[in-house]
């Protein structure tokens, strides 16, 4: 997978996502507000690429599990190509989220104590019928959806030297990699002398490696995680992706128990830095994202911008710095608590 | 007051306010998303221009009566200038409003019954310590700096044929038309032949008249107001600014009793139209910022959506419309009730 994988997607789902907006909250801070995208969160543009690479569609539609984002945007991205959605969730799903589907027009199976078994139900279910499965996370085409999310960013920031993003199977932030790596054409002439280094520099600066000539394109990719669930840290540390405990605020977005081997493969990149953050912090920053800038965003939303806020990721004085804001589907009434 | 006035003052406050992003939430369709301004609303840009106006500000600083968003917005704005601000606010006004101007470093008195005792205290304030009165809505420096806002929305959307904007006490609205009357050089380029006509023709066709060669230069301004605060309706019926009742869900925010003379002279211009909106249509605008947008409005925010969406405004096929959301200051746990 590479760049041209990520540009033929845009071609692909234009029209069905929205391009959400870019503010700059401070000189050369940028949040992404990918929160507003359909059904609250980027997973439609996976949803869509896989969906419009398949060709025809089977009769039996789409299948996917999970009482979560990527569930809402399967099934928001089947409604809208007019297809069948069967969505598998556990039964611990909460009722508000089963409605949810439902109100997508979702068939809705709930199945199994944790997701793990409900995904093993879908899987099964999909073989029998021949519908379209549709991964979370673990799936080039997937993949390769998530990642217009950083050809918008290039493009509307005019550039930046860091893309913070937070990590849950890795398909968002391995696309994000990609999208980044054409090459950035618009950094030099948007931040001209106002940024003290390029791309290429920072990432050997901070990696203390000078890189093959070409591997190293495009910005430094933050990949934030929360401490409970360090799927890329712990696979980056074994070299292979490796089963681990999940908990937290944000497990209901980001608890995937092993970094998807896709986007492993992608996140190995010398430019993409492992950074870990505290429930605090996570906490912190989304009650900040609604107090200070009338963000509403989920634990899992606000996951990212914990880095810069906490300073587990501090950027040199003059840096272009993309936050991405992922996922605002939460109760409004527990952003000021 | 015209077009140059707004430039100015785009020049002043340049820096000190969020340039606010545009979402294009169908083809043709903006939200200007001026809620997730600092202060979260629009009220900064006019306080910003107000103050930066002055030349040197007096040792007393600024003075303002509100317990809402201008109130916030001249606290916020006096504490990154570094001046003393004193915010006059009736008894009624609520502990909350009254810490978060207290958060802001304000100096706060709660005196008298009601908004008009409030602002009469801080005039007799003001005539004592010198300290420069920053009007919510009726003076020249403010109207320019909310202007501001039209610029924005002209360049990032590259032009529209029509701006829906909610009216209080006509500042804003005024504003806008003024800063949306320089010529709109990105319409043609931008929209093509998709819009299936020009603001000219748009407003001529509406109103009936051809006007003045020159005197229509601009979008249509859809001026939307709560059918029970009905100040630039009434005072268009009377040809002069003229009292009315005030009550309803977006009181706290739109609530003047009278449109400002400021103003009316603007909103008098034939690309103004006046359209109400019922409580009802205010209330489910905001419901579906939230459900459908995941945008947090307060209900005055959401009141220039409830005319698009209420069809108390109806597009004509191709019309590209930009709508202001103005202001988020809320309770987030009442987004879904």
């Amino acid at each position: 997978m590479d760049y041209s994988d990520v540009l033929a997607a845009a071609g692909r789902i234009d029209g069905h996502v929205l391009r959400t907006p870019v503010l700059e909250i401070s000189p050369g801070v940028f949040f992404k507000l990918e929160l507003l995208q359909h059904s609250g969160s980027f997973k439609v543009r996976g949803a869509f690429n896989r969906m419009l690479s398949a060709g025809e569609l089977p009769p039996s539609g789409v299948i996917a599990a999970s009482g979560g984002n990527h569930g809402l945007a399967v099934a928001y991205a089947a409604r809208a190509l007019g297809v069948r959605a069967e969505i598998f969730v556990p039964e611990v799903t909460s009722p508000v989220k089963v409605a949810g589907l439902s109100a997508l027009g979702a068939h809705i199976t709930q199945t199994g104590a944790i997701y793990s078994d409900a995904a093993e139900a879908a899987a099964k279910r999909a073989a029998e019928t021949g519908a379209l499965a549709v991964h979370a996370y673990d799936q080039a085409e997937v993949v390769a959806g998530q990642g217009t999310t950083g050809l918008e960013i290039v493009e509307q920031t005019g550039g930046v030297d860091t893309v913070l993003v937070a990590v849950g199977g890795g398909g968002f932030a391995a696309g994000i990699t990609l999208g980044t790596s054409g090459g950035a054409p618009g950094l030099s002439a948007a931040s001209g002398g106002e940024s003290g280094r390029s791309p290429q520099t920072a990432s050997e600066g901070l990696l203390g490696a000078a890189p093959e000539p070409g591997a190293v394109s495009g910005p430094r990719i933050v990949a934030v995680e929360p401490e409970r669930i360090p799927t890329l840290y712990e696979a980056l540390r074994a070299g292979k992706p490796v089963p681990v405990e999940v908990g937290g605020v944000a497990a209901d977005a980001l608890g995937a128990t092993k970094i998807g081997s896709v986007p492993f493969e992608i996140l190995s990149s010398p430019r993409v830095e492992s950074v870990l953050v505290s429930e605090e912090a996570i906490v912190e920053a989304r009650r900040t994202l609604w107090a200070r800038h009338r963000v509403a965003a989920e634990p899992a939303g606000a996951t990212a911008y914990a880095a810069l806020l906490s300073g587990a990721y501090t950027p040199a004085p003059g840096e272009r710095v993309a936050v991405v804001l992922c996922g605002s589907n939460t109760d409004p009434s527990t952003l000021t608590t």
